[in-house]
């Protein structure tokens, strides 16, 4: 049964260990080297990223080790013995730089930073990939959608469509991102999160009619009942049904919670069945709305006026659609003692070397202005500079600067203190209060702005000029 | 660090337990019950699923249970003490019958049927598709990588870009599904697939120039050697490094195995890299292509004469890009000795009713003609009904039919004999052949067909009048 735990050493790329053997059999591998964490590209054609999955990564970190077990395996697959044995007594014990869980950031920003021996800060790179790409596309899925559904309640309930065992991060995400609560029952156990939910179409089906199966199940939550109205017919049968329940509730003591619509437009038949409640005096009853929803038909609906009070996302949600995936990459910057880079034929996808800081400049209304990024050991510096226009730059000593990167692990120790999902969703919920809503329009949004320091820009371009003499064009 | 083993009874949605706690309360819990898993859209744009999973859901179903632990918070959460101590000795102890792994199946099939109590049917749900749910979307999308490529060695790379732990099971797919290998060592480890990979950038980085790195690299890896070439430029650096290297390892007695192109226009770049290589005299030497590849992109690189021979591909595939989900669902098709259905205003979305079998006709040169379903305990049918059109009709008895469902778990027990991810994948190439083209075609393939029995669309239509009496239109 998957003990992941048990072979975490393993959950890594081939060619990390090849790497490794390589380091070590050419006694390379105790020399010092930093690797950027960074992405090009938001996601769902928005202009920002909710960075998340540093606990889970750190805690992984912590966690990192080969078995006895696993030692076996990589000497049956062809590592040397010396190597192997390496390994079996070994522990990241680097340090490890990074921005807040939860924090918004933007593409090329170097968002984390691991410092360590070129040994163990490449051989954890494939685990750090997988567990930040997957988090922060989901936690910034979750913001969208929190940002159209406004102060209404969002469960998120997409286990069943997730990607395996996927599933277990992403309902954390969705709540770190913004959500109310999951339907995963083991990931609010294990993440400490609220876990919802009440009944599908099979419980209806079960019993000889409708209103027997709303009886029956209001019977036994009489006072966390929502009733899935949709089995039969919404509003001939369902809500009708419900209506009939919620009177019986009332004369007992009890208020039924909602009706759960999940089928039709759902538009419309909110509205019908939002007026059907009212008439019976069951002003309290709330409607919840799920089937296929992400952040743009949410937005769709509302807007049309839909008296939804609560929204139930799964697919788009746990599986990051449309686009399943953060680009995010894991760059050698600083290589012993000296920056490094990646140069390449296109600007845009030529690294940034050294050991860097990240700069927020915020104005007088506490709203973001544009991000820097320098040299961690710089002076303060008044301009920006576009990345790879050079004709582009802009003046920011009238913002007030706040430092985005901070230590999380030293010698190979998680030194963050615990948050929360919930905690997290906080902080990043007050982060997008502060950046303006031109950039948090899903259609066509405005880009924000991240320049270099100059002293950064110099150095990058002299370190490109020493590979890029021959005729590249 | 997410001991799943040892919650597994918490990976299900909340709504699962309260209707299992609602059955039980009501004393309903032991009413038999019958459920099909199908799935209503093909994925990808394309027409048919390699039905994966199953393996890997049995194991799960077998180990499933609720631990102290697991109770411990059940009743933290509001479950009662009564239900909670009858999951404490729970078991799943029903019947799966279900198409092999690795066939191909369409749209509507009820591809896997579970038999048992109402409770334990209902309370696998989650698991059950989120098993088969990802492992079909992964090994649908491995299979159409597999008829763009050929014979071409595939391998996988996706882990970084991974849906968080969805990579486990997504490496497991991608081999049964046609890949010859994976980066991942995990899933290697887990599944006896085999893992491959050589270098990254990082590693020529961390050397003072690129034919150093080349030659370190060679030197611990003389027989399995790939030269990752476009570090820093492919055509001017990169393969002409590399070939000093070939020659330096033949003169040793070694081969240079490949080298991999990673960036830039790959059709392009691998003619001017075989045209150097060739001009070497290294015509045994193969290039490798990654970099952003599915099916679409190979075919047409193929398709412009590329001479590549090895295609590493990671995101589109570890991720099920584009649709990164596929919308497979568990509904109630017979209750307490009776057939069910979930009616729809829409006739497409209506489930299929009772106890079904699902037939291939074949035609006499072994290829598919289309699939029939029928009630399991149903005589031989000589016409198949489209499902949706009464107009549509389509005889089947010149064909040889193939019955596809089987028995696979019996009394809670896996009653199938284990296969390797390798031998699945060889099922699932036998049965692609006996597709015709016109399927397998990425634009705009054509429809299969699956049809319904005569028998089984009266039944439909009778259990649908009964609840669609009232004026629906």
């Amino acid at each position: 049964m998957l003990p992941i735990q048990n072979n975490i050493g393993l959950y890594t790329d081939h060619y990390e260990l090849t790497m490794a053997q390589g380091y070590f059999l050419s006694n390379r591998h105790l020399k010092r080297a930093s690797f950027d964490y960074f992405f090009r590209k938001n996601p769902y054609k928005g202009s920002y990223v909710v960075f998340s999955g540093l606990s889970s990564l750190l805690e992984m970190i912590e966690a990192f080790h080969f078995s006895p077990e696993d030692c076996d395996y990589l000497l049956s697959i062809g590592f040397q013995s010396s190597f192997v044995d390496y390994l079996r007594t070994f522990r990241f014990q680097g340090n490890i730089h990074a921005v807040r869980e939860g924090e918004l950031v933007f593409p090329y920003e170097p968002t984390l930073r691991v410092e360590g021996t070129i040994l163990e800060t490449q051989l954890i790179e494939t685990l750090l990939l997988n567990v930040l790409n997957f988090e922060s596309l989901i936690a910034t899925k979750a913001s969208r959608i929190r940002l159209a559904a406004g102060d209404r309640i969002l469960m998120e309930f997409g286990l069943r469509r997730a990607q395996g065992l996927g599933g277990v991060h992403a309902s954390k995400a969705a709540v770190s991102g913004g959500f109310n609560s999951t339907s995963n029952v083991f990931s609010a156990y294990y993440f400490d999160l609220e876990s919802s939910g009440t009944m599908a179409h099979s419980w209806i089906q079960s019993f000889d009619d409708e209103l027997e199966a709303f009886r029956t199940y209001a019977k036994h939550y009489p006072d966390e009942c929502t009733l899935l109205v949709d089995t039969y017919d919404t509003l001939k049968s369902g809500i009708p049904n419900a209506i009939t329940v919620a009177r019986e509730l009332h004369q007992q003591g009890h208020e039924l919670a909602a009706v759960r619509l999940d089928s039709g437009d759902l538009t419309y038949l909110s509205k019908k069945a939002r007026r059907l409640l009212d008439d019976a005096g069951l002003q309290h009853v709330k409607i919840v709305a799920s089937n296929q929803l992400d952040e743009i038909i949410i937005q769709s609906l509302l807007s049309q006026g839909a008296p939804i009070d609560i929204f139930g996302v799964g697919t788009s949600l746990a599986a990051g659609k449309e686009d399943a995936a953060l680009d995010g990459v894991y760059k050698l910057a600083h290589f012993d003692g000296t920056p490094s880079i990646k140069v390449s034929e296109n600007i845009a996808k030529m690294t940034l070397p050294g050991i860097k800081a990240i700069h927020r400049f915020v104005d007088q209304d506490g709203l973001f202005g544009a991000d820097g990024i320098s040299f961690a050991d710089e002076p303060d510096y008044e301009f920006i500079h576009h990345p790879t226009d050079p004709h582009k730059q802009k003046e920011i000593s009238k913002y007030t600067k706040e430092s985005l990167i901070q230590e999380a692990m030293h010698d190979g120790k998680n030194i963050l203190s615990k948050q929360t999902p919930a905690e997290v969703a906080q902080y990043t919920q007050k982060r997008l209060k502060q950046l303006t809503e031109e950039h948090k329009r899903f259609l066509n949004p405005h880009v924000y702005k991240v320049g270099i320091s100059e002293k950064l820009q110099q150095n990058r371009n002299d370190l490109a000029k020493q590979y890029l003499k021959k005729d590249l064009f």
